[in-house]
């Protein structure tokens, strides 16, 4: 059965090959993620964005097994290019992800380890440099238990290097 | 010698005990900030603020062994409570961590797993339940390689549950 949670810690691990990592929390905890995970070696990683926060937050809640939580929240199943696994429709950042470990961690979680496979950028926040400016499309950042943040572009910066000044680069 | 670095992967793994995991990039790209882990079993984690952002990118830079960041990059050393490792005084969010384990991970990068022992905030960014509203601090988020954002607070949610309507928390 289709599953939707609420993860907020996830980290990059490496460029090429594209790696991208999250916590899950122990298995009685929330159990449903990780099991289809386990049994389909696929998964999708969705931005929340402003216009549907509470369904996402809604997602965190404990349903019994069996229940598509897609249907419960009231968001979108989208299955597209063979990937078998749903995007969330309403999402302007979609990431298709193959697992590649899952490594159990001392205090009972686990840090979930994908390949990036596919991935859906709305062409506007894409810039020439293949820059992805979140604010464009509106995504959340999760700080605390429970809070959600909208983000607003403060600097970039050139590659800092020892005895060289930093350049700023264009958003 | 002291080391900085900027670190944008970092996850929250535990409140009890309070454990915060971070990536670090290979050995052979990042090798100060682990070294110094591994000899002293001790660190800090300190928030970027606008005020200081160049000078907290510049610590991305590659310095030669025995170089001293702080004085490099501007930023000062604040010593205390019997600590012995820095905090970065110009950081309104200060954690001292203690290593719990580094996890070696296949693509070269390390999972470091450590213990907050210490943590230090600006009392007007603390709400009466305990949460921290990371606006009133102007700590920063870091999006993509090189960017840097504020945040503005959007929502806070009630603890999800089945055949329950969310409420709304005050920041």
């Amino acid at each position: 059965m289709s599953n939707l949670g609420v993860f907020s810690n996830i980290v990059h691990l490496g460029a090429d090959p594209a790696l991208i990592a999250f916590i899950n929390r122990p298995r009685e905890a929330a159990p449903h993620t990780l099991r289809n995970i386990e049994i389909r070696g696929k998964y999708t990683i969705n931005h929340i964005h402003p216009d549907f926060v509470e369904k996402a937050h809604q997602c965190s809640a404990k349903y019994a097994d069996g229940v598509n939580e897609f249907h419960e929240v009231g968001l979108t199943p989208d299955y597209k290019n063979d990937f078998n696994i749903p995007y969330v429709a309403e999402s302007r950042i979609q990431m298709g992800m193959e697992l590649s470990e899952i490594i159990p961690l001392k205090n009972g979680t686990f840090l979930v380890v994908g390949n990036l496979v596919q991935a859906y950028v709305c062409e506007d926040a894409l810039g020439n440099d293949g820059f992805i400016n979140l604010a464009k499309t509106d995504s959340l950042v999760s700080l605390g238990l429970d809070a959600y943040y909208k983000v607003q572009p403060l600097q970039r910066f050139s590659y800092a290097k020892p005895e060289k000044t930093l350049e700023v680069l264009p958003f």
